[in-house]
């Protein structure tokens, strides 16, 4: 129906998440009507994106510097190392506002099935940072899942047998969440991981 | 939080309609993680197309080309003329399959507070075509609204003149809907436009 460069363009429009034939179609039709100016540029900083960005040395974290700016800075605790999944969670993390130390990024987690082993998670470079005295606390904030875990576990044992403690974050019923919505794997965990007031 | 470049990316991704702060930054994290071959694309195709992209020379549709696939197509009926708004209009006609004539494409409507007058929806280069007797029917399918009536009456005035018969097509309740819950002004239009069964 359009021409085909229009029909590419909604096309590569849907690789986007969340983006299904009728949003891309909106979405061509709007940036080449309304705003060619900001189509350009959305290209150009794309594109430079793509070629640029890359993984910071130390956190492995998205970024276009060798070492990003968290683990460049001298305001952050670096005696705290926090290991998460990937670049979306030390985002989370950051907005909560009350961490103040470095992260590790794994980009996913322990799985076998997919052949991702523990040098795909880059935990050849976390365990050589066990060793050398830095780190006074590892806290591990992967997600809650069975992947998730298992990953915590492999990384707990690692940091333990080279002297370093090893914390994993709460998990239980959200703050301001109500118990008749919880679903029952969290209540449960919740009962099991009870605290003493 | 994020460096300086994938800001910029998600600052970027946020002229997209419908994407707003948070939608955004999960593309950009999606793009740069998971689908870097999807994104490269992405920027050379919408770079491509910000370029190439114009109007076809006999409708005024987007396309590449110097005349669209519709105009050029010795298939369709150069006897019928149809005037929509937008891009998008000729789409929706055509998925409805049943129309087989050509298309006009104003990009807009007459709306002189905002300075759109007939030479901005091109206007003068339709009314060349009501001259040279290719036209047998014009049908006009501008939107229901005030402005859309306006630029309707306007273009059929102009046709008129030059002896071309004009059609404007059928407004009312849509067909499968419930006449519960249709608004008052569709029901009006639809009592004051009923036809002789």
């Amino acid at each position: 129906m359009f021409s085909p460069l229009i029909e590419d363009l909604i096309r590569a429009l849907r690789c986007l998440p969340g983006v299904g034939p009728k949003s891309a179609q909106r979405m061509a039709m709007y940036l080449l009507e309304k705003d060619r100016d900001a189509a350009g540029l959305l290209a150009s900083t794309l594109q430079q994106a793509v070629e640029k960005v890359g993984r910071c040395n130390r956190c492995r974290t998205l970024t276009e510097q060798d070492v990003c700016s968290l683990c460049s800075s001298t305001r952050r605790d670096h005696s705290l190392l926090c290991v998460v999944e990937t670049p979306a969670d030390v985002l989370a993390i950051e907005q909560a506002g009350n961490y103040h130390g470095l992260y590790f990024v794994l980009h996913g987690h322990l799985s076998p099935i997919d052949g991702v082993g523990p040098a795909d998670l880059g935990l050849d470079v976390l365990g050589e940072r066990f060793g050398n005295d830095e780190i006074a606390e590892l806290i591990i904030a992967t997600n809650p899942t069975v992947e998730g875990e298992a990953t915590a576990q492999f990384i707990a044992e690692r940091a333990r047998a080279k002297g370093v403690s090893v914390s994993r974050i709460a998990h239980g019923v959200p703050i301001g969440g109500e118990l008749e919505y919880i679903d029952g794997g969290t209540l449960a965990h919740a009962f099991n991981s009870r605290t003493v007031l």
